[in-house]
């Protein structure tokens, strides 16, 4: 069998360096979208575990039309905020939150579906341990990927 | 005052025509795709209300990836399908379903997010009213607009 001409050799690089050059970054892009939605998350859940409702909250986007569905919808970062002050006021209610089974969507480039679970290890004075399901909607915004809808069940 | 040189006036006019071109059809597409998922909603209620399960499920990806949750995570067409198969297996159990509040929410040009409420009005004997808010991705698919991922609580 004959070597390939160089000529040849050199068209097939240049075809597989445009491949790779056309298939890499859109791979390379929400493989980097999901990091750093999950970096998002893990910051949560440190920020949780430290009683530190702020840090946690933003994860968040802080705009009026954030969105938060649980029992009843809220909307607004705002508020958001003040119905976690209200349902966890101590540290004891916050107990140590725990992230799992975390699915990241990439939807496009600037937008993001996450399922996971939730599970909340608290002292029987704090409200008892609690778990639920999750799906989040991130936004890819200036300040990075935040979550712009919240439904906890 | 001057009137317009034809020529300026022709240049103002072309210029008016681009950002026209420009800004319209990102608009009308998205328009047209909020149009296209509340015919999808309405489709939905319409076989629901006419106890068709399957013309329900339509509505939904036929796809091993659709997902369901509520109480639990519940994943692939046929799952769900049987799932609702199982919880409402009477036209009785079925009731009639109204959704309401629908919001929805364009993700770029291939992804939605739709925020709503349901209402099942029943009959005691079919479980009594019941009623709760979802949220929705839609893909837009060569089927057209269908649901991904489905949140009911």
């Amino acid at each position: 069998m004959k070597h390939l001409h160089p000529e040849r050799a050199g068209t097939y690089g240049a075809i597989a360096l445009l491949i790779v050059a056309a298939v890499a970054p859109a791979s390379a892009e929400s493989s980097g979208a999901e990091r750093a939605i999950r970096a998002v998350l893990t910051a949560q859940q440190t920020a949780w575990n430290a009683g530190d409702v702020e840090a946690f909250m933003s994860g968040y986007e802080a705009a009026d039309s954030t969105t938060f569905v649980g029992a009843t919808i809220t909307r607004g970062y705002r508020r958001v905020l003040e119905n976690y002050r209200r349902r966890y006021p101590t540290k004891d209610n916050m107990g140590q939150l725990t992230f799992s089974d975390i699915e990241v969507m990439p939807l496009g480039t600037g937008y993001a579906s996450v399922l996971g679970r939730w599970h909340l290890a608290r002292s029987a004075s704090g409200g008892g341990d609690a778990s639920g399901i999750f799906t989040l909607l991130f936004r890819k915004t200036a300040d990075g990927w935040k979550i712009i809808l919240d439904h906890t069940s």
